[in-house]
C-alpha cells in the first residue's frame, strides 16, 4: 500500500509518500508545494490544488492520510489552511484515494508510542522508521511523513483486527 | 454583469445569481446545494464542487461574490464550512471567474445601509431590490442573493471610481 501523508498548509504544504511493505515503510518520495505570499489568495488555492493533482498522478498512492486541523490563535490563518485542506481532500476524492485523517497527538502515538511527545522527537522517530540520514526539512515535510507513518500503522492494525475477526 | 452570490455551508449552499444591468439588479435563478449528514465528509466536499461547478456551466457568472467566515464558537463546524468555501473558490476560479470576499458587515452594509442590520430586514432588502413576492427560502439563499447584491453594488461604485479616474 502506497500513502501520501500531507501537513496541510497554504504557504508550504508538506508531503510524503512512503510504502507499506508488510510491516516496513520505505520512503518514496517527499518535499512541499510552496505558494508566494504576494500571489491572490484564490491562485494559491488553485496552486495547492493542481500540485495535489499532479503528485497524486506521478506517483499513484493509494490512500492520502492527512492531519486534522486544531484551534489556531490565528482564526484567518486557520480558515485559510481549512481551504486548501478542503482542496487537497477533493482531489484525492477525485481520484478514488481512501482518506485518514488524524489529529496531531494520534500522529504523535502512532510515530513515538507517546501523544505528549515533542516535535523534535517525532522527526527523529520519522528518521529511524524510513532510515534516512538526515531529518527531512522543512518541518513540514517530515511532520507529511509522519501522518503517513501514522496511516501505515492504522492500516496495520486494521488488517491484524481483520484477521482476528475471520478467524 | 452576472454575478453568482454563495452562502457558504457544507450541508446547505446557498446559492442566487443575479444580472446587474445598468444600476438594476435582477434575479436570474435561486436555491441550494444540499448534501446529506450521514454522507463521508470528503464525499459531500466532492458533492458541494460537482454542484458548483454545474451550476457556472449552466448560468455562465462573470463573478462570484462569497461571504467570509467569522469566528463561530463551533470550530469543528467552521473547519468543515472553511473547507466546502475552498472548494467552491477553486470552482470559480477555474472558471475563470472574478471572485469577491466579503463580510457579513459589508453585505449588511451594503444591502440594508446599515451593518448591524437585522436578518429579517436584510431579507426584505433582498425581496425588493429583487422584486421578489415573498423571501426566498431557507434563509442561506436570501443570503446569498444579499452578497450577490453587494458586489453588484461594490462593482456599480468602482465603475464610478474608475469614471472619476478617467477625468
Amino acid at each position: 500500500m502506497r500513502v501520501l501523508g500531507i501537513d496541510p498548509g497554504i504557504a508550504i504544504v508538506g508531503f510524503g509518500f512512503i510504502d507499506k511493505i508488510g510491516n516496513k515503510v520505505v520512503p518514496v518520495q517527499y518535499g512541499s508545494i510552496q505558494t508566494e505570499a504576494h500571489t491572490d489568495p484564490e491562485v494559491r488555492l488553485l496552486e495547492v490544488y493542481n500540485s495535489t493533482v499532479q503528485l497524486i498522478d506521478k506517483y499513484k498512492p493509494d490512500a492520502m492520510a492527512i492531519e486534522k486541523l486544531f484551534f489556531n490563535r490565528n482564526v484567518t490563518t486557520a480558515f485559510t489552511v481549512a481551504q486548501a485542506r478542503g482542496v487537497m481532500i477533493l482531489a484525492a476524492v477525485q481520484k478514488g484515494l481512501q482518506i485518514g485523517e488524524y489529529t496531531p497527538l494520534q500522529v504523535k502515538q502512532a510515530v513515538v508510542g507517546y501523544g505528549k511527545a515533542e516535535k523534535k522527537q517525532v522527526q527523529e522517530m520519522v528518521k529511524l522508521f524510513l532510515h534516512l540520514q538526515t531529518v527531512p526539512k522543512p518541518d513540514d515535510v517530515a511532520d507529511a511523513l509522519a501522518v503517513a507513518i501514522c496511516h501505515a500503522h492504522s492500516a496495520v492494525l486494521m488488517n491484524k483486527m481483520n484477521e482476528v475477526h475471520k478467524r
